[in-house]
């Protein structure tokens, strides 16, 4: 088989905005994409909550966001291209000290103009009828939980279909002549030397190397330039060739329950926060349990994003767990938002959080040929364009990227060698 | 069985110095060290070049090492007990480039009292037989060979027997009253809630987590707190809790050849460097194929630390590849010392270095009541000692650690959260 000028890992999101980004910067070169599924986005990216923020502490996260979110909004209303992009706003429900950690985080956004509203409890719990005074009560002082405080709004923030995203690229790329082979498993990385002397055993450690392409489950496929965006496969597949990428996978779960009840369909439909009438997504206070409102739906989703001792495991098929919600997601719930009783999923899915553990941002890095892309640490879909476009600068060498909107981004502050961001305090 | 107040994972260099300190602080508390091996340092430990240097580029490493030989000089010197410490000297031959980068760093360290002697290449061609001038060999230039341009001698480095290091922590260990039970294989960690309700399935998200043991091939250890000092296995175990350590395994493999023939011998017993007539464990300059001299036993240890593709890989019993010394080392080795041509070792042994991708130094941090000490990264024989010291003092919840001599040292400038190190570079 001749050899393709790029050869992309994963048809996620991020593997196929990178190799959209890569193919409209170079439509006459060959660019592949395989995928161990046989559609679009059928990892990570389908188990995704599918929601996106432009609230970050960092400078870096909020850029990637921020930028990514104008460019699927001109998608949607310019290209009309329907990415069920809809702007029900994030509403953190905040302890007191959650309030004091927040407030430094965005009064320094704010200056970089991002919106954000304040609520007054007594006002959320009229329109939420939310539950926000729980000391004195038993139950929630073992559960560890704190009074909600402040609500925090942001209004540039919502939900979005992580499928039509990654099948908006998907089009794109292959309507540019892009190619994609599915059902194809990569099994590792073809290492070649540099000058190769045709001795057997190369490359010798003296010997310059470099990633030539990939062994898959249906033969050899050699590439110029390799980009891997396998997402929490990532580590894996870079292990076998000695380079660190700081990304471990884990677990995230998602239990989805249907707004039956009255009291549900109407915090489902709470009016007044956004044009659409439907209850933002809202954070809990620690434990930060997740409400992803799903209006058109009907459907609450519910998550939790859990730290010591979830492993970090790499894992074919997640399943969530039931106990998980009954135990864990339920009994806090249920504090907050008493609507919720006696309330169970009707349905659950897991995937898996491809988690930078040096700071929460993304990586964008060449070694040898190879291109990493990943890291996304749970929030890929929202910052997949500017990842690929960042990534698309990475190949052609540029010092820059320049983000939807005409923003810059030094392409080197997400490598791992010249890594240059704050570390991220708004991870959820 | 009855609560342990320290459990330790590892009865390695790194373990027994730890167990030590920890036990010479607290003589009355029960302090307990498992290892899968029948036998202290049986792991990495012995498959180690057992050979150290005071000579780093982070002043961190450096104190590190600088310090932990002086105490094993006192162990040696004051104590009687034979550590087979032997200060031979380590001599970097230095290409032009690298004499370059090297230098601004020896500048650094001869204001911190480091001694250190150049030599002309003309005078290491006489005394050593070295090839220094590879300028034309058509041979040298495929692989990549440079001249040698300068020498740099570190008197203060040499070689030590890892085993009677490990020796001699285990018994002082044992002697205050220390325990270890070898043949125990340690499966996984036990996790607790800290306020424990009863109730099946516990700990939930939502509950505060601690580690209170470990599962072991012989059953349940529980202890107040559990200290994991073993080395490459150090991730694997801190996976499945989902705690990061930046620590990566890679298998290092080192040959020996026997100092048969007279050029050999008279290279090993080359005079002047230092008083016990050796020749000093050698750099050559890049690709590092290193000479780890062993007069006792007329043997050269050969070894190089290479880089990518060598993968990431956790193995049980790693074993030494042929090729590696026919193609790599020796090919390289036999350019500037001739006097190897055709020799090839009589004996070859393979051990896992647990490095850290994030800076080459080591981590000692405590989550959960777990204790993690490793990392070091292919330099724990010369570190142990204080490595053991500022694990003893995080123990004992301290701020400083005091090492050998009296330095101070900042216990959390090793941690994941506040870590503060300069990136090292001069890991070999």
């Amino acid at each position: 088989m001749s050899e393709y000028d790029v050869v992309i890992i994963g048809a996620g999101v991020i593997g196929l905005s990178t190799a959209y980004h890569i193919k409209s910067r170079h439509p006459a070169s060959r660019v592949l994409v395989v995928d161990k599924f046989n559609a679009a986005g059928q990892g990570s990216t389908a188990k995704s909550m599918s929601a996106f923020r432009c609230l970050f502490s960092s400078k870096v996260n909020y850029l990637l966001s921020d930028s990514s979110v104008d460019f699927y909004t001109y998608v949607q209303n310019c290209l009309g291209v329907d990415l069920k992009l809809t702007f029900v706003g994030y509403l953190w429900l905040l302890s007191e000290k959650e309030y004091g950690e927040m407030r430094p985080i965005l009064k320094g956004l704010a200056a970089n103009n991002l919106k954000y509203e304040e609520y007054e409890v007594e006002v959320l719990a009229k329109k939420l009828y939310l539950n926000a005074r729980l000391a004195g009560d038993e139950e929630a002082e073992v559960l560890g939980l704190n009074d909600v405080y402040k609500g925090v709004f942001i209004p540039k923030a919502g939900i979005v279909d992580a499928d039509s995203v990654a099948k908006f690229y998907e089009e794109e790329f292959l309507r540019l002549g892009g190619e994609i082979r599915y059902g194809v498993k990569v099994e590792g990385f073809i290492v070649e030397p540099c000058k190769p002397l045709g001795i057997p055993g190369e490359p010798f450690f003296w010997q310059e190397a470099r990633v030539s392409g990939v062994k898959t489950s249906v033969g050899v496929i050699n590439a110029k330039k390799t980009v891997l965006a396998a997402g929490a496969w990532i580590p894996q597949l870079l292990d076998a060739v000695g380079i660190e990428c700081f990304i471990k996978p884990k677990k995230r779960q998602v239990f989805a329950v249907e707004a039956k009840k009255l009291e549900l369909k109407r915090l489902l439909y709470t009016e007044g926060f956004n044009p659409v009438g439907c209850m933002p997504f809202t954070i809990l206070p620690r434990p930060r349990v997740l409400i992803r409102p799903f209006p058109t739906e009907s459907v609450f989703w519910l998550s939790y994003a859990d730290d010591f001792p979830r492993a970090f495991r790499l894992e074919e098929d997640p399943q969530p767990e039931k106990n998980f919600y009954e135990y864990g997601i339920y009994q806090v719930l249920v504090k907050y938002f008493p609507q919720f009783r006696d309330c169970h999923p009707y349905s659950a899915f897991a995937g898996l959080y491809e988690i930078n553990t040096l700071d929460g941002h993304p990586v964008v890095f060449e070694e040898n040929d190879l291109i990493v892309v990943g890291g996304a640490s749970g929030s890929g879909i929202m910052k997949a364009d500017a990842i690929g476009r960042i990534a698309a600068a990475l190949y052609d060498g540029e010092e820059y990227a320049v983000l939807y909107g005409g923003r810059k981004f030094k392409v080197s502050d997400l490598s791992i060698r010249e890594r240059h961001v704050e570390r991220e305090n708004l991870q959820i």
